[in-house]
């Protein structure tokens, strides 16, 4: 192992990039451990504090999290012309100068990161550039704004106007006080641009992509829809028709059963469609400091270590097979009075509680199904095996796992 | 660029093989343009023609896909001992001889992939080695078996009996005559111990993964637990548990707001938890020949070019703006005879056809809403332009685009 550290400069320390740091931190030794060199902060330039030259001299890669176009645009190209790797989570510049700062990384044999800049903790980025490296991609179509997400969402959710579920945004974090960039979709049709440049080759930019957004949708719309099961969604869509390719962003209805569909909340996600594996969904959470960094990380391990031969070192771990899980049980019982008394009796004994409960009467039978909260397997055979013995019991009763939802 | 082309034996070439071969063939200028040198079988091993050590020796990498372990294990030890990359979809192999062999392919600084071992054309793998390299994970779980989950989607959906959803997906070529790896939930277990080995580091094997299929699933189950606003899937699980961790396979009833709940058909889908990232959620078909094959080829490309600084070369290609797509349109007019006739004359002008429609009195007014069947949007737009301009139109039609179901 070489005893180096990798020297990572740090541009901007806002919510990103003190995430990134802190991450940084916190999985050093893991990295150490994987690829053979420790990750350092090797400087931090911010506009209270530090020297562009002085931190770039002293880095073997720079992650730009500044954001805007200015200084940003400079520092960027400027270290990769000094052979520098960079990772850069910013939108607007490889939407506006993507064709200029590729090139520089090329012609000085550095990677050039930025999978941060598109959508959140989705790997959009590196499935296209990897997993569908040289296929021939269709189309790409996503949801590429959590903050427009989150407005659908809730709208659709509560009935309430755009502009409460734009406050409501604002007031939980999900919007900035200006929200302009989001809520018209020029964000997303950023976003689209760097996605389209990558599923075709084409150099498509910033400016190529017609954008609208969901400031003129109303409650209306969203209720009359759903009685024809459709949602609203801002998508990204870029794809070939004919010889030429159109990308642009706009508020769409989608059926149910579209794999976006059911992407809610600030959640982004992109579905990426080629004949030969007819499409790829993948999606998480659309932004946030610690997904935003968690990306860049990312992008800086694979400049840190270009090839994917090494697994993790392996350690011993226990298994353990007594798990706690949410169950469902369906129990064929004789119909008569003190039946679910003492179903529930043996239940209450191992500490089972029931969420929901169904019974149904068939003939002189009944069916109990039940769905009990959470509890350890052990636990939950133990009370099926008493309710087995129990006299009135029919049939061998059945248990199923249950997974409980995810919160968002 | 290098005039050499890259070398690959085949091991095995039924459908996956086939269509591996297929795809690189059709693919190979594009990865040629992308990775500066030329993709080329080598050589070809079946049951019935050539020989193991001829296709070795004329070969820089070699796919296996001939299943079994007998004789894919020898093949593929003896192939990383001979200092070549080896790509694999084989979980049989991984899952019980996994640390062997990755241990050789360290020791002979060679790639091992095996992408496409696990979940069709989801790229679990690449994002947990790479995406997520060094994260902390907590969590895998997925549906990483298309047969039972397609045999699961036929039953919730019409009804049938566990016997008859079988019979239907071999009938339609998604499961074998000899089901019995998938329904017992075994192939499941290989592909859990295999991103249970990625997740955590620990030496996972497919004999520490107990399983239980979905052979006594029966249509009552999943008729009950619909009406608790659950679904049924096989899924495969793998969490940390205190300083331990579990692994298993099992049916389970998901709620609706579960990202896997709404993952149907023979379609695969993982998620991966982890404190700095909530989850990422990836899905998509789970097989077929030509998915297997676009995963094998993933990660052909990516140890013929283990840095990924480079872009496909840029082409520039029109950019398309008026395509076809479909549409919502809302209406308000004046509630009296004649009204829908004369805005269905003018969407048959331009041949646009009415999918589904909604009229709602609203006092005088009435509310037309419907949505159309894809047209170009220049069509569609002359349209409600000229519904504009009609007298009893009261208010400013609006109208957004619609994204049609995908087929599964």
């Amino acid at each position: 192992m070489s005893t180096d550290p990798f020297r990572i400069g740090l541009l901007g320390h806002g919510t990103v990039g003190s995430a990134f740091h802190e991450l940084l931190e916190a999985r050093a030794d893991a990295i150490a451990a994987q690829v053979g060199r420790r990750p350092e902060i090797s400087g931090v330039l911010t506009r209270s504090r530090g020297e562009f030259e002085d931190v770039l001299e002293r880095s073997d890669l720079m992650v730009e999290v500044m954001g805007g176009l200015d200084p940003a645009h400079d520092y960027v190209l400027r270290s990769l012309e000094a052979g520098k790797h960079v990772v850069t989570a910013n939108k607007q510049l490889l939407s506006q100068h993507g064709e200029e700062l590729h090139a520089a990384a090329a012609r000085n044999g550095v990677q050039l990161g930025f999978e941060a800049a598109v959508a959140g903790v989705v790997p959009a980025i590196r499935v296209m550039r990897e997993t569908l490296a040289a296929a021939h991609i269709e189309r790409v179509h996503g949801i590429v704004n959590g903050t427009t997400n989150f407005i659908l969402t809730a709208m659709d959710r509560t009935g309430a106007t755009y502009d409460d579920a734009l406050r409501e945004a604002q007031q939980l974090g999900f919007a900035e006080a200006d929200p302009t960039e989001d809520v018209t979709g020029k964000d997303a049709a950023a976003k689209m641009a760097i996605l389209a440049r990558l599923a075709f080759g084409a150099p498509v930019k910033l400016a190529d992509v017609p954008f609208e957004g969901i400031e003129r949708v109303t409650p209306d719309d969203i209720a009359y829809a759903r009685e024809l099961g459709l949602s609203l969604k801002l998508i990204g869509s870029a794809e070939r028709i004919g010889d030429g390719i159109a990308v642009m962003v706009y508020p769409a209805f989608l059926y149910a059963g579209h794999p976006l569909a059911s992407v809610s909340g600030s959640y982004n996600a992109v579905t990426i469609e080629s004949p030969a594996i007819t499409e790829i969904t993948l999606s998480g959470p659309g932004a946030g400091g610690s997904q935003t960094g968690s990306a860049v990380l990312g992008d800086v391990i694979s400049a840190m270590s270009p090839t994917t031969t090494k697994l993790p070192p392996v350690q011993e771990l226990p298994i353990v097979s007594d798990v706690a899980s949410a169950f469902y049980l369906y129990v064929e019982v004789a119909d008569r009075p003190g039946v679910l008394a003492q179903v529930a009796e043996i239940l209450g004994l191992q500490g089972i509680s029931i969420r929901s409960f169904v019974q149904r009467g068939i003939g002189d039978d009944a069916r109990l199904v039940m769905v009990m909260h959470p509890i350890l397997e052990s636990k939950f055979r133990a009370a099926v095996d008493m309710i087995e013995r129990l006299d009135f019991v029919r049939s061998k009763p059945r248990s199923i796992h249950v997974i409980e939802e995810v919160f968002e």
